[in-house]
């Protein structure tokens, strides 16, 4: 059996059987944006890590490694972000083929030096090796957040908003643009690209979402709000509904989408990589986070389990499909 | 410039300025087997993070999926074992190349599932993705230890004796059966090849050495002896003897390097993974990790910073060459 025939997360249910043998002070195993322990007091202590394959998450011909630095601490940063925690201190794993050079490695680490430093997090550790083939980084990162401030993806209630913490399509925009080779072209092409490449984790906005004690779920927009809304469906056994015309779409995206005859409410709905938060909560969390200088879109509403439907321009419904990105693509 | 000029060790030193910016809390970032923080009361939290890439530390022709589940695992915890501690919690990233079989994977995490089972280890998580060329497989795992019993490379003093936890050299020897085909041509290699695929944490020996209060210094023999007992004397700031006719060789070793025309020395200075304890004490260590069960072989002395080096077995003495496991050597 192929694992396109299962999937990415029918493998994870697959294999994620028996793996807790030692179930004291482990508050959240496998199934979150990332595991939860007890820790000092009445914190919680967070880890995830995220691996990036050059020619599945990137391509060397098409990002800077500097980009490529800043980019492999972002996407763990994003899933600190997405349990409304604080993050700390970062694990760099590197596997280096022949051909890139001293100096190349010396700008991802200036990639990564920044993102770390923007962030207040130390890179304490790694490991550092050859490849025969495809450059390879592992980022593990810990983080923090108090007990009472944490978000998992199971919190969702019936009657909840839906909300999204910034524009969604622009990161599977500017991939198209690069791999069409468009990202040259135009400044608009360009931005696109840029944003593909340069993810900007939303680490301070979820620590202010978490603060308002208004949102009751979260998670990052990793493979998709398509992909991600029904993980937050699943584990909170909820279901859903998605508005279309309030999905918050950049004007770049409007533009790019226009010119290359797509439509940017499906980049929105299946593009993955925008690492903004999808949260559900409380009918006055978009007013209490935007005192506090973060911007909220209400994109839908939290509904009883079983629903799970996307409600277009025209008023028509159609189920939400589950078409964002999956890293074993079975048509592939 | 490549990175076989200045070598794993120097791309560290090139990379690690400037990565430790929020210092509260942090004890030890790179350097060591493991990072070391601040936990909750008298306990440090350890954390390393080691990544294994086909064709550069396996070859999937040789060894099985759950050889390889199992010594991903086990080569971190033997970085937890160098330290004195106890392991807690693995996060398993994995890139998985197209040809690789569900029931291949499920191989894996047996014997992952299986090393984490021994030694009460929980896996609370990893990322899963696709690979275009190599099967990477990352392991993160955290530990801890009592403030009282960690062991650092940088605690040996002149007049420390030197011990190793077990045979030295036998999986070289078995690499080196493995990639001249001999691995299932006699008893004697076959089990070399299978000692290189399963290496055995010294997870229970390091913290009954702990236990003892009576070393002074630890490192794991990852990278092989002439490479490791360097680095404590780096950070000891000491000089060392090794007594070349002291260094425990297994009798398959001794068979198997007379049959091919090897120096079983020569591998046992130089070969990597054994993944035994190299550690610097108390002459009284031996006895009492003995009577504790734990067998240690004395190699050598801790000497005045300035002179490393090798006594042979005629009385004479050589430089100890820095000869162990580089991941960039320079002639290639």
């Amino acid at each position: 059996m192929n694992l396109g025939e299962i999937g990415e997360f029918g493998f994870i249910d697959r294999i994620s059987r028996g793996l807790v043998t030692r179930p004291d002070g482990i508050v959240c195993g496998i199934g979150d944006d990332c595991a939860v322990t007890h820790g000092a007091g009445s914190r919680l202590r967070l880890l995830t890590t995220d691996l990036l394959i050059e020619r599945v998450h990137f391509l060397l011909s098409a990002i800077t490694f500097r980009q490529l630095g800043a980019k492999a601490l972002a996407v763990s940063l994003s899933d600190i972000a997405a349990m409304g925690g604080t993050p700390l201190d970062a694990y760099v794993s590197l596997a280096v083929p022949g051909g890139v050079a001293v100096e190349q490695l010396d700008e991802l680490y200036a990639g990564l030096r920044e993102m770390a430093s923007r962030f207040t997090v130390n890179v304490l550790g790694g490991d550092t090796t050859g490849s025969k083939g495809d450059l390879v980084i592992n980022v593990a990162l810990t983080g923090e957040v108090e007990e009472e401030h944490i978000l998992y993806r199971g919190g969702a209630r019936p009657g909840d908003t839906l909300y999204v913490s910034g524009f969604l399509g622009d990161s599977v925009a500017g991939l198209d643009a690069v791999v069409n080779g468009r990202a040259s072209q135009d400044a608009t092409a360009a931005e696109l690209a840029r944003r593909h490449h340069e993810p900007q984790p939303h680490v301070h906005e979820a620590r202010t979402i978490a603060a308002t004690g208004l949102a009751h779920a979260m998670i990052d927009v990793s493979d998709g709000l398509a992909s991600d809304l029904p993980h937050v469906c699943d584990r909170s056994q909820v279901g859903a509904e998605v508005y279309e015309e309030s999905l918050p779409l950049s004007p770049e995206l409007l533009a790019y989408a226009a010119r290359h005859g797509l439509s940017p409410h499906a980049l929105a709905l299946s593009g993955g990589e925008d690492y903004v938060l999808l949260l559900a909560g409380d009918a006055r969390l978009r007013e209490a986070a935007g005192g506090a200088g973060v911007t909220l879109f209400p994109i839908g509403q939290v509904l009883d389990a079983g629903r799970r439907e996307l409600v277009r321009r025209d008023g028509t419904r159609v189920p939400l499909a589950r078409g964002g990105w999956d890293h074993f693509p079975s048509d592939t």
